[in-house]
């Protein structure tokens, strides 16, 4: 999840005398508010705060209770804003984050990030860096409606003298279902790739794939889901930056449209107690694969200080583990199974 | 847990010509039965069968359930027994493993264990080895009675002409309360220490500490629970191998006398709706100690053919994640965390 990613990076007792990014956007966000000519590090910190509001406000009409709101400040500059809805009446847990940082990248960091990234430079001891992102996940009561997970995130470095150096969007959405209804996994699949094909007719097909892959219970041979899209380090190397910038609004813009029409159709069906269960197995799956596999969380739980609540915001409130648990045959629960083993073409 | 830990290190494509260990322990049983002069490997097995039997007997009478027993055979060579009772009357789920595990170790494992054991030939591309050991984990209904986790495994590696080569002891036990009553884990510590006394006046301090610094949530800062005893790599650079045999024998002997008097004194106790919550709060941190921290587990999942069931045994039936709860002032809630927070001496 952005909130933690981000924190992993920061080493707080690396310190350099010029004035800091954190410093200039304070004075420059202050003296002349945020437009199209600021820095992209303002922009997309407006443009994400303005979508948790919207989200916010379209999740509190479909459960018809509030969010509470934690806002954190971190010391170096940045902070965030954290969203969430517990044991509402149609969402079991909700929360909808966002976080802003500012920092310095320890040279280690900067050397694995070079990978992706070759502007970064190796001959220096820290960098200083700034990342914003939004980071999403709906587990709903019903066990007829899918959880939903999303997060995009923008991440840059600074020289010496402040400017910008390395820079890169990553992100994506996929969708969990515990009973699959091919009507919603079509819908949530369209939508994200009708957002995606107004920019790249490639992006689509290179992104689903690239989510099958990453969010896999490869201990168990399963996707956690039906997917969405999923990639990371987009920088100048595949668009410019403004054609990027407006891919990542069009992706979190599609949020809305994706989900809500299937969250309205699923909350209020009739479900049975053996439903209910097997939703909370499912449940368990899902936290397999945050704990086990999900880098983010991975790094941001081996980073003294991280959020550990905001971090793990994204398990369910109840899983269940049953021992040598299978579906019966022919059942909907076992047809879930061979599409998690095989994923599937929606559009 | 032990099914695991060593099938991580089994790679079945590399075959040698001369007879396998887990053939001539074949031939050495049916001709010869078991006594002190078998190999160890066959004494530790006889030893952990009867001792699953016995734990098993003894869980049925405080239960009132019968366990239900998978046997599972490797190709290889060896297998395993896993006794689980779920949802029983005592017990929500309950799982005491044995594994024997017979196979090949590769160069890349028999590099990163010869940083404890130097007597492993570096120069080979693989060697034989033998694995096994007994696994436990109760977790009790009761939010008063506490879960408890056992593990006491054997390896062994062999040469060319199938002597034996590197040999060593790990495992230990450890209790996890979701609410702390001193009189259990001054008992519990107190029957473990009297059978560590009985080998080395030594093992108890430096297993206690050992046991409090690996079973730690370290993203929390928390010890799982209220610890035990913990130790790896005994070998004979420690003890020789039957002082080291009949120290883990008195171990695995204590567990019973250990656990039982607590779980009968606990299992009836009325309690409430608010401290079944806060047992599921703790059943996830449970869960986070296992899927983020312990080696095992990771090792396990990470081995492709690995038989996952067996090793997500250790995780509770149900476990709950609540965004920022915090217990009540001077609550007994709040003890526990203190003392999770700050481990004490029990004995």
């Amino acid at each position: 999840l952005g909130a933690i990613v981000y924190s992993m990076y920061t080493d707080d007792t690396i310190k350099t005398e010029a004035p800091t990014i954190a410093e200039k956007d304070s004075i420059l966000k202050r003296e002349n508010g945020i437009s199209e000519q600021s820095p992209m590090r303002l922009r997309m910190e407006q443009f994400i705060k303005q979508h948790q509001k919207q989200i916010v406000a379209e999740l509190e009409k479909v459960d018809g209770q509030r969010f509470i709101v934690d806002t954190w400040e971190r010391p170096e500059g940045g902070g965030g804003i954290s969203c969430v809805l517990q044991d509402g009446n149609v969402f079991e847990k909700a929360g909808v984050n966002i976080s802003v940082v500012y920092g310095r990248l320890p040279r280690p960091a900067i050397m694995k990030m070079r990978a992706n990234h070759k502007a970064l430079d190796p001959d220096v001891e820290s960098l200083e860096f700034f990342a914003s992102g939004l980071s999403m996940v709906l587990h709903p009561k019903n066990p007829l409606a899918p959880t939903v997970h999303l997060n995009y995130r923008y991440f840059e470095t600074a020289d010496e003298q402040g400017n910008t150096n390395a820079w890169w969007y990553g992100g994506g959405c996929d969708l969990t279902p515990s009973y699959l209804f091919d009507e919603d996994a079509i819908h949530f699949h369209k939508t994200i790739k009708a957002a995606c094909d107004k920019h790249d007719k490639a992006y689509y097909p290179r992104f689903k794939k690239w989510c099958d892959q990453y969010f896999n219970n490869t201990h168990r041979g399963e996707t956690r889901g039906v997917g969405g899209i999923f990639f990371d380090d987009l920088d100048h190397t595949e668009k410019d930056q403004e054609q990027l910038f407006s891919f990542v609004q069009d992706c979190l813009s599609a949020f809305l449209p994706s989900y809500i029409p299937i969250i309205n159709r699923r909350k209020d069906m009739p479900f049975t107690e053996e439903q209910k269960q097997w939703q909370q197995l499912r449940r368990g799956r899902y936290v397999e694969f945050n704990l086990v596999h999900d880098r983010g969380t991975a790094f941001g739980l081996q980073t003294p200080g991280a959020r550990v609540e905001s971090i793990l915001m994204s398990l369910p409130l109840t899983a269940r583990w049953q021992y040598m648990h299978a579906p019966e045959k022919g059942s909907r629960e076992e047809r879930l199974l061979e599409v998690l083993k095989n994923p599937r073409e929606w559009v």
